[in-house]
């Protein structure tokens, strides 16, 4: 029987330290008070965080692996981001780097709903295209007449900027209504993304007008609503396509495959957009493989969720990618199809054109 | 007439650089796309941000004031995070580190209940006392028993450890029921506070069972809960004391004193938890200041946060804390009482007491 889960930290300290540090690692991360002074057996036993290993890293610092109490975390998600890391987050020497657990936690949480296969289809032959839909400011006709062109050039979706929310100057009835009409009638196979945003109340609300509106797909910022929150709005909604953006979560030590790979799957998210190497933001390649890797790998009966790379891309780095990525995975390019103004039709189809031509020849 | 608030960033860069940067995230938190592009004077005009100044900082940095449009914050919390730092998190180079904003948005945010007057009188003439109730793992009774000899202590107030959830070894009811119970009957001036965690509709059970059983407060975690989720309990309950804990806010590359201090404030916590200078956390002593400053301070109507200084305290220091805060703070210890074991009653007393006593000679 296991009662434990196993978390990855790496820790900047110096070697005669590192047992000492380790260790009050995995009291902060329990029972959060002097070990002496816990009477209770069964805590000591049960609850308090056990050191398995430790192992210097090649950059000086140590890969420290902690044995948690599964009977801690509720099974819930909240409370398992703070086991992982909740103190420890203010421990600026400590980095969140990896967790595994075992398949009794795995059951316990709902995971994607379409997933991967509800998006692309079973038997993909291709990847999946996607553009966003800014700037904020403008009011609903003028993104719907953006929506409309970019539909035009043959996308498969089309997300919301995750800048847009409840805005007085485009409210997210008004401003959903305006797009979903634009793309449906520039192309009904084009399938619009609104950003759900605010407490579960309105989110849910926003869902309800998605619906209203023939949708069936929501973005929404776990690291913003709350990964509770995400939770929440998979299980009421098993048939809506919920894809993940990472705002505000680049600021944590959390290493990204397992923030936006892993959690955000485990917790229900079906896509999860990410900043791709080589753009406007830092990951390395290596980061985007493992974070790729952990949406789609087999895993427990968890249902796999479709990366998407994304921020400061364009139809340039289309085949780069696809080779980068395979073929199980959405592109997303924004300002890049934006950019080209009058000729944003043109450039959105030579996108899409180019996604549906690769491995053909 | 302001329609723009203003965000100050730390950025890393070279002074041949800084001016493109500052840019590239005034348009990153902004319009998130070429400037270029855009058609609409409207957008261009109120929605695009900009960089109001930029000076070189003693340690290489450069802090780059750049203003953001109020109207596209919603006037909500989570979309407020969302222009503050959303995508910019992503940057390993920039840190948030302030934000100020003007008296029209102030307003339309709740602030604090009954904030730190109600917490400690009109007419403070000494510092509040608290301490945490652990460790997790153990039953109801279990943590009845501490919180009954905490309480013949003589604190004003126990609060939850934030590793007590929901779990199965001691659900919240009942946790919550004898939890209650044990200090009511120990000290009837004791105030216990429980930890609400999960989503905004458990969150709202929990609070509704603390009500059942007469308590008047509630701790949650803003950065694992949501702030969206802070701020709707906020509004729903103005008579609930909401102390706020920085689990998980500490990875965030964002100034502690305006995440911990003046956000938190802002979308309505009563107290804010922090780790002290010279514990178990990172803080330095010009971090707990400013946080202490920011939560208290005159600003605009919003009413004063109670600062609770935390983490690895002892009575030992409440003289130098008290020297150091004033006596507008509560001073939370842990562990440290909890340590005595057999004369927790009476190290809990030599707290409180040299508390009470400071300031009377």
């Amino acid at each position: 029987m296991t009662d434990r889960f196993a978390v990855t930290y790496h820790i900047r300290c110096d070697a005669a330290s590192i047992e000492a540090r380790a260790l009050s690692i995995a009291v902060e991360q329990s029972v959060e008070m002097p070990v002496d002074a816990i009477d209770e057996p069964a805590v000591l036993d049960h609850t308090v965080g056990r050191v398995a290993d430790i192992r210097a890293m090649k950059d000086g610092q140590f890969e420290v692996r902690i044995d948690l109490a599964l009977s801690t975390t509720g099974l819930e998600a909240g409370q398992l981001i703070n086991m992982l890391f909740g103190n420890s987050s203010i421990h600026d020497d400590v980095t969140l780097a990896d967790a595994d657990f075992p398949d009794s936690l795995l059951e316990a949480f709902p995971g994607p709903g379409p997933g991967l296969t509800g998006l692309q289809g079973v038997n993909a032959t291709r990847a999946l295209t996607c553009s966003a839909l800014k700037p904020q400011g403008l009011p609903p006709q003028g993104l719907a007449k953006i929506a409309r062109k970019l539909a035009a050039g043959d996308l498969d979706f089309i997300k919301d900027d995750h800048g847009l929310a409840d805005q007085a100057y485009a409210p997210f009835a008004q401003r959903v209504k305006a797009c979903a009409k634009a793309v449906r009638e520039a192309n009904p196979r084009t399938r619009y993304i609104p950003s759900v945003t605010g407490n579960l109340d309105t989110m849910r609300q926003q869902i309800k007008i998605a619906r209203d509106n023939g949708l069936d797909a929501a973005m929404i910022a776990p690291m913003i609503a709350g990964l509770p929150s995400l939770e929440a709005l998979r299980r009421e909604n098993p048939d809506i396509a919920l894809f993940a953006h990472p705002a505000l979560a680049g600021a944590s030590r959390i290493a990204p495959p397992l923030l936006l790979g892993k959690l955000f799957r485990l917790f229900g998210a079906d896509a999860t957009i990410f900043p791709n190497h080589g753009g406007r933001f830092g990951y390395s390649p290596q980061t985007c493989r493992d974070l790729a890797h952990a949406a789609r790998r087999d895993w427990s009966s968890l249902a796999p969720c479709l990366p998407v790379p994304a921020g400061g891309m364009s139809p340039e780095r289309v085949d780069e990618m696809l080779e980068f990525y395979g073929t199980r995975v959405m592109l997303l390019i924004g300002g890049g199809l934006l950019a080209a103004k009058d000729a944003m039709i043109q450039e959105t189809l030579a996108f899409t054109r180019k996604v549906h031509a690769y491995g053909r020849t």
